[in-house]
This record gives C-alpha cells, sequence and structure tokens, in this order.
C-alpha cells in the first residue's frame, strides 16, 4: 500500500492506494471514528464490492443505499434519497457516508455529506480509473439540473481517499479507457515527461499491467494535489483542471448524460480544444498531431457527429466558465502547458468549430 | 446608519443597521460586484419591499422570485426553484442573491447561494425582528426534511448583512413578539445585564421606541457575532445559541411548521428547559420565575397543549444533537450563564416532561 497526502490547509488527508484495500479492516477502522455509516453505491458495483466493504466494516452500524449506474442519476433525487436514508437511520452529526463507486457515486454522495446536517464526514472509495486519478480526490461535489452539468453542489474535502486498484480488474473495458482521458489532460496541463510516458506505456497501461498502473494512479494524484493544494476552490489555477471540460460538458448535456462516457466526452473536448489553440497560433501541429494521436491509440473519440456548432457555443455560455469578463477558454501553449484565456469573439468561435466539426 | 464587523477568519463581513438602508443604493453598491442579482423573497414582503430594493439596484440585471410565506416553505421545492431561475438567467459564478424577508427566506435563499455553481454570493437583508438580531448573522443556510428541521443545510456566510429599522414598523405583532424570543436567549445565555435591561424596557421595546429598538438590535448583532467569531461550524461553544432549540425545533416539526412561530416555539422551549434546569438543581427558583415572567410581559407562549411527553423526547432523538456520547442539552445554570450537559436518562426526562406538560 502506498499513502500520499493532500496538503490542504487544515484539512489535509490521506490518499491510500493499493492492492486488497476494500478486504481489509485498518485503513477503515483508522479514519472512522463513528459507529454510523452509510454505504452509497450503485447497482453494477453493489453485487462485486458491497458485502467486502460491509464485512471491512463489521464492527459498526452499517446502512447501505443502491443507485443505479450512470450520469442521469446524478440529480437531486438521488441525492434526497441520501438524505431520507440518513434519516430514516437516525444518523447523526459524527456519522460518515463512504463513496463505494465511480465518479458520479462520489459527487452524489459526497454533496449530501457536505450538506446533511449542515456537514458530515465522507470517505471516497473510488472503484474506477477516473475516479482513482481524478474525481475523487479535491473535493468538488455536485449533482447535474436538468440544463448544465455540476450545477449544485459543494467544496467539500473528504476524511479519505481509498484506492483500491483490483477493483480495475472488474471495470468495462470501455469505462477504464475513459478514465485515461483524465490522465492524459493532466499530463497536457502540467508534465510533459508524464505525456511522454504515456506515449511509450500505454500498452502496458491498457493491458492492465499492475506496476504500470501503479505508478500512474500514483503519479496522477500528485499532479491533481499539487494543484487542489494551491487553489482549493477554484478562484485561479485549478481552473486549469477543466482543460477540455467546457466543451466536454457541453456535449455531455446535449446528448443527454446517457450517450457519452464522461471521459469520452473529454477527450472530444481536449481534441476540439487543442484543435482551438492551433487554430489559434498557440500550439504547434507536431504537438496537435501527438495529441489526436495518443486519444487515437488508447482508442477514445477524438470527434462527434451530428452536432450543431451554434447550439453548442450556446450551450457553453450557460456553463460555469462564463463570467463577467466573457468567456474564457482553458488553451494549450504546449503538451505539458496550458493556460486561461479570454475566448475568441462568440462569432469567431463559431465559424471555428464549423470548420473542426466538419474537418 | 452603524455598522458591525462580524469577525471571521477570512471572510469578516459588516452588518449595516439603521433606517432607510433599503431605498439608497450606495450600501448596495459597495458591496455587489456584479450586474447579475436575484432578489429571493415571499408573498408577504414583496408588495412592500421588492420595487425598492430593486430600484436601489438599478443599474444592475435583477431578477426575482416570490416564494410563499411561510416556515413550510423552508423545503429542497423552493431550494430548487431558486436554482431553476438561477439557470434559467445564465446567472454565472460572480453573481449575488439577495435574501429579502425573515429566517425562513434567509435560510433557503443562502442555502440555494452555497450550492450554486459550488457556492455564489449573497447578502441578507432581513425584515424581521428575529432575523435581525439573530438568523441573518453567522451564516446558518439550511432547509426542513419532513421529518426534521434543517437537515439539509451548510455553514456558509453571506457578503454582508443590511438590516433596515423601517422594516419592524410594517411587520404583525406576532411576528415582531416572535422575534424577541431570540432576543431573551441571547441575554439568558451570556448577558445578565442585558437580561436587566429587558426587564426594565420591554415596553419600550414592544411599543416600537425607535432608541430602544436600535440599541437591542445592536447588542445581539454583537452578542451573536462573538460566539460565532469563536466556533463558525458549531464543534464548541456555539451550540449553546441552540438553547430551547432542541425542543424547540421537535415542537415545530410535531406541530407540521405552521402552527407556531420559530420564535413561540423557542419561548416555550427555553421554558421548558428552565424548568428541566431548575428540577435538576441547577437554575435557582427567582431566576426560573424571572424568566417565565418575562416570556409572559412580552406575551410569548411558555407551554404547549396537546403534546404527548414521549413522542416528544422521541422526536428529539432524532435532532441533529444527538451524538455518538447520547443526547446532550443546553442547560441554564443561570440568567447569563448557560452550559452543555449530559442528558438525564431517557425513563427520567420523559418523567420530568410529564410533571412539565402537565404542571
Amino acid at each position: 500500500m502506498e499513502n500520499l497526502l493532500v496538503p490542504i490547509k487544515n484539512r489535509s488527508y490521506e490518499i491510500y492506494i493499493g492492492s486488497g484495500l476494500l478486504s481489509t479492516n485498518k485503513v477503515f477502522d483508522d479514519n472512522i471514528i463513528s459507529d454510523q455509516v452509510l454505504i452509497v453505491t450503485n447497482n453494477i458495483v453493489a453485487p462485486m464490492y458491497l458485502e467486502t466493504v460491509k464485512t471491512s466494516l463489521e464492527n459498526k452500524e452499517t446502512a447501505s443505499i443502491i443507485l443505479n449506474d450512470g450520469e442521469n442519476q446524478k440529480n437531486l433525487d438521488s441525492f434526497s434519497k441520501i438524505i431520507d436514508k440518513l434519516i430514516k437511520h437516525k444518523f447523526n452529526r459524527e456519522s460518515y457516508i463512504i463513496a463505494l463507486g465511480g465518479g458520479v457515486i462520489g459527487d452524489i454522495a459526497g454533496f449530501a455529506a457536505a450538506s446533511y446536517q449542515r456537514g458530515i464526514n465522507y470517505i471516497q472509495v473510488p472503484t474506477t480509473l477516473l475516479a482513482q486519478v481524478d474525481s475523487s480526490i479535491g473535493g468538488k461535489t455536485a449533482v447535474n439540473h436538468p440544463k448544465a452539468k455540476n450545477m449544485i453542489g459543494a467544496f467539500y474535502q473528504p476524511k479519505c481517499v481509498i484506492s483500491d486498484t483490483d477493483t480495475l480488474n472488474t471495470l468495462p473495458k470501455r469505462e477504464f479507457l475513459s478514465g485515461l482521458a483524465e490522465v492524459i489532460k493532466h499530463s497536457l496541463i502540467m508534465d510533459r515527461e508524464f505525456f511522454y510516458w504515456l506515449e511509450s506505456n500505454y500498452e502496458k497501461v491498457i493491458n492492465y499491467d499492475e506496476d504500470a498502473l501503479k505508478f500512474l494512479i500514483k503519479k496522477n494524484c500528485e499532479l491533481k494535489s499539487s494543484i487542489v493544494a494551491k487553489d482549493e476552490t477554484e478562484k485561479g489555477i485549478r481552473a486549469l483542471l477543466n482543460l477540455g471540460h467546457t466543451f466536454g460538458h457541453a456535449l455531455e448535456t446535449m446528448t443527454g448524460y446517457d450517450k457519452l462516457l464522461h471521459g469520452e466526452a473529454v477527450s472530444i473536448g481536449i481534441s476540439i480544444i487543442s484543435q482551438i489553440s492551433y487554430e489559434l497560433g498557440l500550439l504547434n501541429s507536431n504537438d496537435l498531431d501527438r495529441i489526436i494521436n495518443i486519444f487515437n491509440k488508447v482508442s477514445l473519440p477524438t470527434k462527434i457527429d451530428k452536432i450543431d456548432p451554434e447550439e453548442l457555443i450556446d450551450c457553453i455560455y450557460l456553463d460555469k466558465k462564463v463570467n463577467l469578463s466573457g468567456l474564457r477558454l482553458i488553451l494549450l501553449n504546449q503538451i505539458g502547458k496550458a493556460s486561461i484565456e479570454k475566448a475568441p469573439e462568440k462569432i469567431k468561435l463559431i465559424s471555428l468549430m464549423k470548420k473542426i466539426l466538419n474537418g
């Protein structure tokens, strides 16, 4: 098992990474100071891991709630169901929530923990690659509004993160690959060396080589933690982590949260933003090719059909990244370096989108 | 106009108290750094003050939402309506919410501000005595669950508080008196001198003497701020502010949030807890008499019919104040001094309640 500290002022917490963590009491016992634990999970993860986790918590009063799988469950209804359950079991202010699942479960359960009695403890137990390398770290919690993603939520840090690498073996391939979009994103924003490593090692990774995976997870936790520690509530540098997400979220919203996996939307979003960066003269063509190439190698989509460019841009103007000074985009200067820039005029952006989407 | 600082680490804010504040641009202009402002209010306050506030914000893009009046509106439905409105108007992360109304409006609007896009700014504009002396200060936001009060919420501080004392002139007498319950509570917890002042000046207060009211509001803001500054998220001393609220909330829940005003429930709750404190030998009979007496003088209820003692105690065990070490109650040692104590055994508590409720 490896440990890693997320150094947030007054509320630092550990990420535990290793094999077999779900079936050992120790990490849970060390981190839960309460008798009352609600496990929030979904109907895909529950048959595989719910009993295992319950057994590791056998000295506690546990309850569980099993939501349906999928991004379209990430709404206020699911949030309400969790609150109802906590109240039904008379869980108090010292009780814990365990988020056992992927990013969707982590986001909903985290927001329920942030809000129940104005905040109880929660532990992230990510069971997907995407959640282990990205969404379980940093305390962003939220549910979606029918009209826009992540509109209702809180910045609320977990008590700890427990990443059992064994869970990746049962993850559907498509889900696994989807997680690599955030991995590639981290390398593009801030670590060119790590991008080279991915180019050389992607085959090991997609074939589940244990050492390669452990290195990759730990590296991503380090990269993400370093940014979150500097800017917990996204007033500045943390916004770089949204690379590709402005377009990605809009695509998810326009396709109803059920066609694209989050990572797939992000890989298309990063591809679009890389092409915009190239068209604006920021990114050179060699780096652009390498970016599209790495997505192709790991079978992640870089384009999407049947999307109207104008509708896409309109959808983005509702997205949370639009502020007083107009739309800002996270653009790539080179592989390993991103920056936040004022977007081109709306009309220019639409004409760029027409070129890119039809290209 | 008088100013008062709530000294919270990194997020200190001003309380402005005075006559005519709603109809002057200055305080709003000084505190709102955005073009987008949503005013949340209710159908009683809106006809009196909504246009006034809109006029004071004439250089902004304002929208408004008018909820129905009453504690039974303080639920996730109202919360959702506010979020829908923000999204409909494409309000961004820099936008502001103004909570124009009493404690209910402040609590709902504050929780919506805490959650929209993981947190936007909000300003409390309390129009009731209760909100001006208590609920608008300190950042407790929440909505109720059908089974228990304030179960879903956040600690989230406002950008500032604007208390226009003129609004008290249009407040129904019953509402005005209800606010005095929290005033008396503050004196009982921490300021015996101020309790004496209330005994001597209650007639001026209930007859709306301007100087008496200004002194009273400022004194209460000072008392409350001093506690909130020491313990923002209620890990310790802030819990003293819940004097009478454990019983008060239970009574509100049992009567369906529509029979008792919050302050009335609190005055009954404080009366019960004072009697428990006396029965346990903590409070002397002279202080107990003075407490019951001051509530009588300002026409606040000190008892309630048709409540089953056992049902009341069961309801309390669901309340948020129950933690690992069993039920804790805020008891009175004397007028001006409260402390958090382990409650008597449940069976003893029920028998005490039978004596008090039937006494």
